[in-house]
C-alpha cells in the first residue's frame, strides 16, 4: 500500500498512525502541495488528501477521507482492532470524532487570526472529550490501550502543544481546566505508535508559521 | 427501541427503512417539529433529528446521525447484512453516502428557489451514480439485492418523483439521461422494505408546497 501524503497534515497524520498500529506493510510518497504532478492531479480531480492506494489483481484501488481509509485499515487488518467490538460503543466514538471536528475548525479560526473565536471552540470540544474521558474512568479512550478514537484526535492534541511556544503560562493555565485530557495527552506521547511519527512542539511552531506566509490554509 | 421521527423527513426514513431490512423491533415517536416538546430539548440540546433510543440494563442510551444509527443497527443485528463483507467495497460505498449529500444540498437549492443551481448538483450527482451502476453491473448497488448504499440515498431518491408533478415531460426527459439508475428506482419501489414506508409523488409535492409556507427548511 502507498499513503500519498502532504508533510505535517493532520489527515495524512492520522493514517499514518493507524498503518503503525496495524503494523500494515507501506510507503509513503510525500506531495508538495504547492507542486502537485500533473498524474496526481488526473488521478484525484478533487485533489483530496490523504490518498491511499491499495495494489489488487484488478490494478490500483484509491481510498479517501481519513476517517474512511482508517476504518477500513481497521476491517482488513484483523489483528489488534482499534474499533470497540461493541457496537454501540463503536457508534458513540464516531459521534465524538465528527464531534472533534470543531475543535479543528477552531484551530483553523485561530490560525485565521480570528483567535478569540478559534480558542473558545477548543475549550468547549476540550470539555466535552474532559467529561467523556472521566465518564469512561479508563486511561483512554479506547480503554487501556488507544483505540479508533484515541488515535483519530490525537494528529490535532500534538498540535496544541505549539501553544506553549505562543504563551507558556496561559498554556499551562488552560491545561489545569483539563486534567484527565491532560494526562490522557502526557500517556499518549509515551505511546510507540504515536512516537513513530511526533513532530516537536517547536517544530509545528516553525512549520506553520512558515505555512502561513505561503498561504496553505488549505492543506492544514 | 424507539425512534424519534419526524414525519416526513428523509433522514428518518433511512432509519426508518434500515429498520425494517432487519426486520427489528421498533417504536416510533412521532415529533412535531414547530412544537418539540421541553423534555425532548433538554435530551437533546442541539435538536438533532432523528434519534434512535436504546434501552439497556443502565438506562436508555441515545444515537444521533442517520448514517451512524444505521451502520450501528447493521452491526447490532447480523442478519441480512447490508454493507458489504469486503472492507474496500464497504469504504467506496461510504465514500458514495457522502458523495450524495451533493444531490441532497441540490434538493434544498431548489426548494430555496435557486432552481437552476441546484438542479446542476443534482444532475452532476447522479451521473455519479449512473456510472458507478453501469460499472458495478448489478441490479442494486449492493448486488443481487438492496443494500446499505441503496437504502441510504432512496429517501431523496423517492422525493425526486415529486417533480414529474411539476413538469411530466421535463422530468421524463431528464429520467431518460441515467436509464441504468432509472430503472434502478423502478426496481427500488417494488422492494417489499421501500414500500413499507414509501409516499407518492403527490404526498410529498403537496407536503413540501405546505413546508415552505411554514419556513420547516431546517427538518426537510
Amino acid at each position: 500500500m502507498r499513503l500519498y501524503h502532504v508533510d505535517m497534515n493532520p489527515y495524512g497524520h492520522r493514517v499514518l498512525l493507524i498503518l503503525e498500529a496495524k503494523k500494515a506493510k507501506y510507503e509513503v510518497y510525500k506531495l508538495d502541495p504547492l507542486r502537485l504532478p500533473e498524474w496526481f492531479r488526473n488521478k484525484n480531480p478533487r485533489l483530496k488528501i490523504p490518498v491511499l492506494e491499495i495494489p489488487t489483481e484488478y490494478g490500483d484501488k484509491y481510498l479517501f477521507e481519513s476517517v474512511v481509509i482508517c476504518d477500513y485499515l481497521d476491517e482488513k487488518y484483523t489483528r489488534n482492532q482499534l474499533h470497540s467490538r461493541d457496537p454501540y460503543v463503536k457508534a458513540q466514538d464516531r459521534l465524538l470524532i465528527e464531534r472533534f471536528n470543531e475543535l479543528i475548525k477552531g484551530s483553523l479560526e485561530c490560525f485565521d487570526t480570528n483567535f478569540a473565536f478559534g480558542s473558545e471552540q477548543i475549550i468547549q470540544t476540550l470539555d466535552i472529550f474532559e467529561k467523556e474521558l472521566t465518564l469512561r474512568g479508563t486511561n483512554y479512550f479506547g480503554g487501556h490501550r488507544p483505540g479508533m478514537l484515541d488515535y483519530m484526535i490525537w494528529p490535532w492534541v500534538e498540535r496544541l502543544y505549539l501553544l506553549r511556544c505562543v504563551n507558556e503560562r496561559k498554556f499551562d493555565e488552560k491545561r489545569g481546566l483539563f486534567p484527565n485530557f491532560a494526562d490522557w495527552s502526557d500517556q499518549m506521547q509515551l505511546d510507540d505508535v504515536v512516537k513513530k511519527h511526533a513532530n516537536s512542539p517547536q517544530e509545528y511552531f516553525d512549520y506553520y508559521k512558515n505555512a502561513r506566509t505561503h498561504s496553505m490554509g488549505y492543506y492544514l
